[in-house]
């Protein structure tokens, strides 16, 4: 369950995330205005950007995954300025995360996870994802949809769900 | 798992929300404007404000833990305009969500979860958690705490996480 909790729900809303930035784009063609504007939007002065939005949730996914599964997460140095190179990050971070498998999370949920600014304490693997990755994914991917939305790109939930699995 | 990743945590999620409207209310008060300002903003025009943004936060722990676990929820009628009134609204669906164990959880993830606007359509109880369940509630809570600070209420992610269950 850990498995399908983070790495193929995560490939998911960062495409929904990708698309919704489609519609940004979209918006700013019809209104004839820079895509830039919103891409350096934010809610209130003292919070990140979009692009850094989109950025963090990228990094969230990537780094739940390499820290779970052991395996090496590509670097980033969130150098992206313009759209096309921010769909770029998110490409490149789906593409990591469809190298993980569910056997590659096989001790993950005991695992110690730790990151430098806890300062030598650690979660389990289960609680990180529980109280930690997950969280923060929907927090930047929903403060991203709410950037673009608070500038009248019209996006709605099921843009941010994406299509749910359903069966007859 | 599936207990884990919802009835506590969300439990721990509308606990943060609580605190985060407090946050609100103090600077309403520091500042002496009504706090029903903030209750009534929202960062769209088409989109539900805050209070509505904690209704359906609450809704979605509750009609979640409901369904999961066959036990009946309370009702809420959406009446709340006041902030003691949606206090109560989160109190409420905390001590509702308290009375569900793991134990009532034993069936949920193979159960089949439907909702009149799915036509008869279904999901499982694992697939309606992760991606139904869990997305809407982190949407809700972030946005509510995102049209907070879009009004200047001084919040932060450590607000929106909470207490992580770290160990040395």
């Amino acid at each position: 369950m850990l498995f399908d909790m983070t790495v193929p729900q995560f490939i998911k809303m960062l495409h929904n995330l990708d698309l919704i930035l489609d519609k940004g784009a979209q918006l700013a063609t019809e209104k004839k205005f820079e895509v830039d504007v919103l891409l350096n939007s934010r809610l209130t002065p003292n919070q990140f950007n979009l692009i850094k939005q989109v950025q963090i949730a990228c990094d969230t996914a990537k780094l739940c995954a390499a820290r779970l599964s052991g395996k090496e997460a590509p670097t980033h140095n969130d150098s992206e300025k313009t759209l096309p190179e921010l769909k770029t990050r998110i490409a490149e971070t789906i593409s990591f995360l469809k190298t993980i498998t569910a056997a590659d999370f096989k001790d993950a949920a005991t695992k110690h996870i730790s990151q430098p600014r806890w300062e030598g304490k650690y979660l389990t693997g289960e609680e990180y994802v529980i109280h930690h990755a997950v969280p923060n994914i929907y927090f930047h991917v929903t403060t991203a949809y709410s950037i673009l939305r608070h500038n009248g790109v019209e996006v709605g939930k099921k843009d941010y769900l994406g299509e749910l699995p359903f069966k007859k």
